[in-house]
Parts: C-alpha cells; sequence; structure tokens
C-alpha cells in the first residue's frame, strides 16, 4: 500500500490523510518543514516507522527550503531538529534524521538542493528498506502463527504505520501468504481509533478477515478463549525490553499473561533505544484532551471535565514473549538478546 | 438525582434519557409495557439497580394496560416476564419483577387497576429502598477511603444508575459528605460512554472532582501511581464472588492486581443471585453492533467489519478486596459470606 511518497514534480511528500479513514481517502501534500511537523503531531501519518520514512522526507523537503538562506547549513540544522523533535516517544523518528545527517557526513555539497537530491535518494531507500525488513520479519513471526488462528492486535502496525506492509500486521500477511487462514481481532484503540479506522481499513483491502471490539473488552475477549495468539508493534524498545507502544498495550498484554496467551511485539531495530535502560525513562507524549471529549466534532463530556490522554504505556519485558525483528525472534533474556543482536 | 419517577396525572413512568446525556436533558415518558421493555433495552435507563426500579413501575404500568382485558391475570403475566427478561444479565431485573409479584401473593384485587395502585405503592417503596440501601452502603464503604484519596470507576454506577445515589459513586459521596477530599477517575466505558458521559456528568453537577481517560489508559494510570483505589458497581453477582459487571471491569481488576490497587465492588444484595454459582454462568448480554460501529450517527468503520459488542465481562472473585453491601463490606472466602448475609 503506498501511502507515503515524494512527488518529484511538485517537490512535495505526499501522505494519504490518516485522520479521514475510513471515510474519506484524502492526500495531504507536505512542502516544507512546518507541513511535515504538522502533519507529524497532527498525525496525518503515525506509527513509529511510517513517522521514520515521512520524517527522512522531511529532511528532503527541509534542505530545499534552506536553499537561499547564506548559512544554509545552521538553518537546515534547526529544520531537522524541528522534525526530529516533532512527537517524543517513536524511537525511529530521531533514528531516521540521524541516518539521514549520518548519510552526508565527510560530504561536501555545493548547494542545499544538491544535497537535496543526495538526500532524495537516501529517504528513498530508508523507505524501500522499511519494506524490505517488514517482510522479513514477516516471515519470521508468520512461522508463529497457526493455521486457523486468531491474532489479536492493538492500535494500527500495518502498512499504514509503516513504509507499506506492516510489522504486526507483516506478519499476518506473511502468513496469510503462506496459505494458513488467520482472524484478526482489532481493539478499535481510543481515541485515535487506529484499530477500528485504520487496521479494519487495510485488512479489509487486503480480504484478511477482521473483527473490531472496544479495547475494554481485551480481556474478557480472551476469557472466552477467542484470541490465541496478541501481535502488536512499537514506538520505542528499551535495551531491557520494555515496549512503549499505544497507550492500552500494557493492559492487552496483562490479560494475555493471565490466560497464558503468547503475547508479542514486532518491531525493526530502528524503533530500539538501548540508551534508553528501561521503560519507564521512554518519554511518553501527552496529547491534547480534545482528542478524548470530540468524536466527528461532538463533545461526549460535560463542559470543563478534565482529561487524562497519554498516547502510549510501557509494556514490562516480561510480560512479552518474543520480539519479532528483521534477525529473527528475540527471546528471554532480553537484555542480552537485545545486546547480541544490534 | 431525580432521574426515574411515575407521574400519577399522566399515568406514565418518566425517565431521563440516558442516551443523550450530557448534551442534552430529555425526558422520555413510557405508556405502557412496550415502552418500558424499549427504554429498557435501548438504555434510555441503564444500571443495574435504576433498572430493576424501572422495572417495578413497569409492573404498574403493566397492571394498568390489562385492565379491559377478560383474562387480565394471565395477560399481566405475559408482560410482566416480557419486562423481566427484557436485558439478560443485570440481576435485579428479575429480582424487581419477583418482589413485585411477591407482594400479591395471597391477595386479591377485584380489577388490574386496582392492583396497579396496591403496585405502585410496592414500586415506590422499592425506589425508596434503592436510596436508603445506596446511602448505608455509602457509609461501609466511605470508611475504606482515605483523605486525598483518588479512586477509579468504570462505566456509571451512580444516581443514574440506581434510584438516585449510587453504589460505587454512593461510596464517593458518602466519603466526600464525611469531609473527605476524593477525586475520580472515570474511565469513559466505550461504546456507551457511560463514564465520559454520565459519571462526569453527575459528579460535576455534585462539585467532585473527575477526570476522564480512555479505557485502555487504566493500566498506564496505574502504572504511573494516580489511582489509590477502584471501585465499580455490578450487574450481578454469583454465589462464589464472581462479579458480572460493564464490559472493561475485568481489564481494570487484572491491572489493580498487578500493582497492589484495593478494587472493591459497591452493590446491594438485589444484585446477587445466589443460583448460579460461578460467574461463568452468568448470561452474557451480546448487543448490536452498531454502538461500536457508530459514534454521534457517523461511522468509525469500513463497510461490513464483523463487530464484538459484548457488554460485560465477568471479574473473578479472586481478584476483587471486598464487596460493598447494605450490611457492610464483605471479605473473602466470598462463598461464606455471600452465603451468611441473606
Amino acid at each position: 500500500m503506498e501511502h507515503i511518497y515524494f512527488s518529484k514534480q511538485k517537490n512535495k511528500l505526499i501522505l494519504l490523510d490518516q485522520r479521514y479513514l475510513p471515510l474519506k481517502e484524502e492526500w495531504f501534500e507536505c512542502s516544507d518543514t512546518k507541513d511535515v511537523v504538522y502533519a507529524l503531531q497532527e498525525m496525518v501519518v503515525r506509527g513509529a516507522p511510517a513517522i521514520g520514512v515521512s520524517a527522512a522526507y522531511g529532511c528532503v523537503l527541509a534542505a530545499m527550503e534552506v536553499q537561499s538562506i547564506n548559512d544554509w547549513q545552521k538553518a537546515l540544522n534547526i529544520k531537522t531538529r524541528q522534525i526530529a523533535e516533532s512527537r517524543p516517544t517513536a524511537a525511529n523518528l530521531a533514528w531516521a534524521v540521524k541516518a539521514m545527517t549520518d548519510a552526508i557526513k565527510d560530504k561536501y555539497f555545493a548547494s542545499s538542493l544538491e544535497m537535496a537530491d543526495f538526500w532524495l535518494e537516501q529517504a528513498l531507500e530508508i523507505h524501500a528498506q522499511d519494506i524490505r525488513i517488514n517482510k522479513i520479519m514477516g516471515g519470521y513471526g508468520a512461522d508463529l502463527l497457526n493455521d486457523g488462528d486468531t491474532v489479536m492486535t492493538h492500535c494500527n502496525a500495518g502498512a499504514l504505520a509503516t513504509g507499506g506492509y506492516g510489522t504486526a500486521l507483516g506478519v499476518v500477511r506473511a502468513a496469510v501468504e503462506q496459505g494458513k487462514k488467520i482472524r484478526v481481532i482489532a481493539n478499535e484503540t481510543r481515541p485515535f481509533l487506529q484499530g477500528a479506522r485504520l487496521t479494519a481499513y487495510e485488512l479489509v483491502r487486503d480480504g484478511i478477515d477482521v473483527v473490531v471490539a472496544c479495547d475494554n473488552a481485551c480481556a474478557h475477549l480472551m476469557q472466552k478463549g477467542l484470541v490465541d495468539k496478541v501481535i502488536v508493534g512499537a514506538d520505542r524498545i528499551a535495551a531491557n525490553g520494555d515496549v512503549a507502544n499505544k497507550i492500552g498495550t500494557y493492559g492487552v498484554a496483562l490479560a494475555a499473561d493471565r490466560h497464558g496467551i503468547p503475547f508479542y511485539v514486532a518491531a525493526p531495530f530502528s524503533t530500539f533505544d538501548r540508551e534508553v535502560l528501561s521503560g519507564d525513562l521512554i518519554p511518553i507524549e501527552n496529547r491534547t484532551p480534545d482528542e478524548v471529549r470530540f468524536i466527528n466534532n461532538v463533545s461526549i463530556l460535560p463542559q470543563g471535565v478534565e482529561v487524562y490522554n497519554f498516547a502510549f504505556d510501557i509494556t514490562p519485558a516480561e510480560l512479552i514473549t518474543g520480539i519479532i525483528t528483521e534477525k529473527g525472534i528475540l527471546k528471554k533474556p532480553f537484555e542480552r538478546s537485545i545486546a547480541e543482536n544490534r
């Protein structure tokens, strides 16, 4: 699914606007850094790997934008930092911007436009690599699924959250490609409803069996024996294997643990942050209360009521059965398996 | 809060329509059994004790309705059974209809209207008793709360779920009346949003501090140390202490257990069903997918996607710290404490 692409004709980053799916398929055009930061912060595009890919293209726009500035290197530095800092939790964001800046180390460019050309190739490669990696992860992960399994997933860790194939849903796709019949339970994922809107949307498109339930149903669905495995994505993974992912993931992991259901995280190495030793040190984004308060522009709350809207939570490593990566399935103790695979 | 009352002038049961709160304060008028069944099934009124009180008044309307029928006792029997069977999970529904029919055993009525007069007195007493019992429970429960506590609650177990004071929120109200400062975290409670719409509404009205969060945030809020106690209501309690309550309660209990947070259930004895030995035998209502699919009349899902909409779940007795009743706090082993208090 091509939902992120760079138009050379328009010199724009073009994103399928995830705020309006599945009702409308609208495209959001980014002309400059400001647009990219807006698209990331307002979740026109979301999902850690997709954020990384978009940020890489964003750097290209930043380089184009500074062309008429005298000290363009300094101006560019400020702009790429704005992109890197637009959201706090996803590791792939800083990773992608660093990958872009690392690529130009020891290289000379006569102008920012020349650098932009070079960076566009880099961004395209980061994008292509993300899809390749997802498919490799999918292959490893698919071996964990049996024909007939029902997989619960939380949020959207699919094509729309990545360069175009998916981490958690990539595993499902690969299993289906192996000929296995897989059913997905998509938790709706309030407040942004990524599960109901996005996971259901892309699985329906692919003809994969999907059923949606409210987030608060997850423990009961396990209680009823309706869930064989859980697979989720990740926004950042600490050195000890603690996982920051969409708010609610931790609750799903607790319920899976209670019912003896394997709980897998699927994430590329760009999601690992080895400098963060444990999950409690990962910054958790606190978003606007209005995301909870308004649904389809109608308030569900009495006026003036306070709201908590933490966007992520931390699932402790001990609740995780395995982490599906492009180098295979990492097992406990994660400190060691993460350290050994870099 | 008077949200259920019988108008003698109109011969109607009048209900504050909970489907439209907090946006609109509309009143729904029930003229006959059909209206009452509709109001219960469509959740014009909901909450186990409020369902019981409404059903009692509904029996009065049923008795009025059969006045011109020759074999009115038989016709009435059919109508009261329709009320009792309108929803499957809440124990208070069958309890209230049984209390009404028990009250006329060995009594002679010349007409159904004579019986309706007698029943109206019974229904008013069931209603008044519910409020009295809630206040007694509130007194017992309030002693469990410390000044400054933050109490998480799920769904609405407040004035709107009862005759007018509340079970879980009755405990909070009683603690506040004791002069304690209590903060409530209301889980929004998808799909009907009882927490966001109803719990927040009535606490704001009473000037009690309330903050709303999405259901999937509950484990993270505990992880952050923001929750001191959990108090929820119940729809049916089995003989072994397993509790059927609004979908999501079980997940909250699992998270509370993990974080060592006391988890209390507040419910009158009319919610206990001693004939049901354990929670897995309690029927769980499976409601229309449209409740999940549409929010404010807009679909959040791609067309044709299947939905799970189980309305309740079962919290195993072992996860419950205590059950707050009108006879005091029941402790483990619940088999014994429930059997001893009848």
